[in-house]
């Protein structure tokens, strides 16, 4: 778990060893099998400068969501309707238990900062990399220059323009010598280096649980993630949405695509319904009916503030 | 879904082609798998009278408890420790979130009484049979003559000695005709019988989700029940235990052999731990230290009530 | 919703009079209170035949969400948006946690099969009555005469047109008959009758965790469930629904009431965004999009199924 | 526990004012009241050198525990048992629904290290300060001088004998110096300072959600986290054991005084069966035994490993 030496940079040569030993592993099972899924099983996906995702374990697929509605015997696939539509049918009418049958296992190595968003999904299962127990490696996540975003005029809770010049050298100079220095004294504090084991045999080292608090936000930890389809999805709605921090967008983008080998008919219901999918209120849907029927309506002609007006506008693609 | 027609009398005739069909399928997998497990994949275990668990998918193993663990990148078992030494000791420890790494779906048809109990166990993912939607199976839950039991003198939420003669005989009869009739009269308010259908052209029948109302709670339903191992280790150390009612017992005792194939390793850890283990009170504990040290000690000298005292007692094989 | 009297026979006469006791009581708290809330405290609202709901304690109203909002968002959010703004705001985008802030505790009395429905939403605490320890009541749910409906033929989980005459009054014959014979045979087996007590001393009772399965779905079970404000308006917004069965739904409209009382703002915003708002699917609002741009669109001319094509017209009032 | 003084800086004179404000309420509720748990109520207990945590609201009490047992017990169990017993039962037999019927909300301002390890506890529900949306504080955890700790030689997940002299002033300066500059930068790259606003009018912020990441994980957060009682309960058993970081122990130790003003009875079995009492395997439980009955028992002739029979000893109070 030390020097970074292969091609890809991402892993240790006695990783990458490791997870050519668990793709080369060919079983024999009774259990249903998606093969777009097992083509990249184990790969790491890279993301962001060090960060990875990759499927460690998955179980169910399309049919299994299709089994699990009919409480069946078989397959799916038999009765008055096709697979894809009474999935459809599920993802559009919100019965979502039969998608909590499919069950899926990340590896994901990711800042710090970012863990901290998404463990807020409760709903699945974690094991991550103790710093009580091990030191942490010298990795942090400096952001490439195209998402050095300064802060949003409007949205308190957003982007605006990227940095440039010297503002932008300015930020990722002090981003790197921050982590580094941090770093280097959290080694110190433990009297022990990665590269070089103990500093000085003569004091004892900081506990690890103690030293850890020294190092910042955007060092890398890393774990296994379990979570449910239909959780999964929740998951992605809110975190692959353009109003989520771009850092763990990366992560939700990859998980999507992820999603598409592995349960295509489901993914596409999902984004047809979801992702570019729309909620209107009662009162917005108040307006769309005028309009539809040919009023001219302005805002103040309706019960809409002027945000939702807005953004009721911009779904409706009509210039303002 | 009709009529009970193979020998084993469990299954239709075409429920039994679709198992075998799927029994049949041989898959290429790079996820690990359990061949013993695999051996009794999708094969129904008969329970009670019309009842049957059986396995229709897994995710992960003894060794990917270990990984999870170890958060790593290989299958575990290199380190200082095996992996049977690692798993008591998670075990042990209550380090419960490396079990939750693995999970496992049941196929389960069973009495609704029964459904009521173990749906009290919420982090599990259910799939039923809807009655709203479907119409229910003419079969019943009729215990066998050797759990008619009375109830308990002592315990409340107990069963004392088996009826016998006459007084068996009457509840059975009871049961039996009981079950049927409601039955028929559900037949008769849906206007609508399973084997030979509409009854009355000219009569429109009861919806049925009203209609299902009147059947009693020994009719068999079936779902879908997804869980992962920590949380169905819980659920087997509470309905295998002795003071769970027999019906689920007989449920929980099939999930624990199906363990022992699934993760034989954790099994034996937890059954030596929860299973066949015991808590003590600080109160206890301090009875246990006395006694260990070799003083006579009667309930009257210790802090214990009666009731906790002899089950102290119990527990450390004295005769009271 | 307020008055209850004791002619109306659902409560007995002890339960009366720990009621008014209960709401007798004036203690000082520092807690939030909401005067709406304590006025109906303890009182049973009557849903169905023999069932109620009543609200046993609470913790939160709007103000406690907007508090803990402003924890997220710190001192910012205090001084642009008022309390109801924010409350609409978080509604309308989805930011779910400040609505688990808010606590409320039930004392529900249901039949069966409607307990059965209830208990799937998970994120809930529930003590249930046991008809392992104690003997259940002898009271069933048996619909009014308006609510009898046939079975609908074009929804397979509906309804359709009520019965009439003879139809009508056969089923309900029918279900009265059935609960009182199978309640009979219940206490004969238990050989113990709630008004005179044992029947036959010479002669054992069956155990009450079997005798109970002789009983019909219809049943009156009573719980305490306690749930916070997030999870409860997901279950207003799924069980006050018309696709849900009219028996839940006469307690989601009940619950419904009370979040006016306990908190209004948010209550308010519920109902616009979700209860009287729709979700249009992608292909749903690129069809919405070119009616508002005053194109003439048949279902041909989109991407939407027929039945999908007939919601999305229903939605928007237009005769189809 | 009690007076907190503004001296000694936790507070700012706004929030000071607030509480005192919010103290100073006085309302009527039918509600249960706990006067011992209102004393506290809204008063910060200072933990660590800048954290707190202070009870918001709480919902129920020793009492509503019992109520809710006996709707699952039924009028027997009224004149049977003691509250107290009850309790006890409930408690020892792991009957712990009743117990989720309790509810309780607090503020806590805690180091982020310490909140990673808190969120693990799933089913609770946390609003937490957003550093997307708000510039965070600048307060950071800088041990006491007597929780300077080497890390344990026997035991990678612990602590050590504490740090003297100059090791522990070195350990102090790196932290106390990286925290101030980290943070220095952090309001560079935010081109604003908490005191006096805006820096260089001529150049654009870094926006918060990526500044953020530059500050270390001493960092304190704070949040409003509720939870059931159980799951409290479950929370302080994990973290006010021994085994658990000081730091977050130091939060649980405080939970636990508050627990015995709310629960005291429900803390009291708590604290005998839970905190005070011990978990034996069967093979322990054998060993027991054979102790019990006077046998002069080694390691060797037992079925424990060297680390199971020394942990065993030591619960037992023999010299090893």
């Amino acid at each position: 778990m030390t020097t970074q030496s292969s091609s890809r940079g991402l892993l240790t040569e006695d990783q990458e060893s490791e997870i050519r030993e668990s793709r080369a592993a060919e079983n024999r099972t009774r259990r249903c099998t998606v093969p777009g899924l097992e083509e990249i099983l184990y790969e790491p996906m890279p993301i962001l400068d060090h960060g990875f995702i990759r499927v460690i374990d998955y179980m169910g697929d399309d049919a299994a969501i299709v089994q699990s509605a009919r409480v069946s015997y078989g397959k799916g696939t038999k009765h008055t309707r096709g697979d894809a539509g009474l999935i459809d049918y599920l993802m559009r009418h919100r019965h979502t238990t039969p998608f909590e049958m499919c069950e899926i296992k990340f590896h994901v190595k990711l800042p710090i900062f970012v863990a901290r968003q998404w463990i807020r999904h409760r709903t699945a299962n974690v094991n991550e990399y103790s710093a009580r127990y091990s030191v942490l490696d010298k990795e942090f996540y400096i952001p490439a220059p195209e998402h050095l975003a300064a802060q949003s005029e409007s949205n308190r809770q957003g982007r605006g323009d990227v940095l440039h010049g010297e503002d932008a050298a300015r930020v990722l100079d002090l981003l790197r010598d921050d982590a580094a220095r941090c770093y280097e004294h959290y080694e110190i504090m433990l009297n022990e280096r990665q590269d070089s084991g103990i500093i000085d045999d003569n004091r004892a080292g900081l506990a690890r649980e103690l030293a850890r608090m020294n190092l910042p936000l955007n060092t890398y930890t890393q774990w296994y993630w379990k979570c449910d389809l239909h959780n999964l999805l929740h998951f992605v709605s809110l975190r692959a949405d353009p109003h989520a921090q771009y850092e763990i967008r990366a992560y939700a983008d990859a998980i999507l695509e992820t999603l598409k080998r592995w349960v295509p008919v489901t993914t596409k219901a999902f984004t047809n319904h979801v992702m570019e999918g729309v909620h209107l209120s009662g009162a917005a849907l108040g307006v769309v009916r005028r309009l539809v029927a040919g009023e001219a309506l302005e805002q103040g002609d309706s019960d809409l503030s002027k945000r939702e007006w807005d953004e009721l506008m911009a779904a409706l693609g009509r210039n303002i």
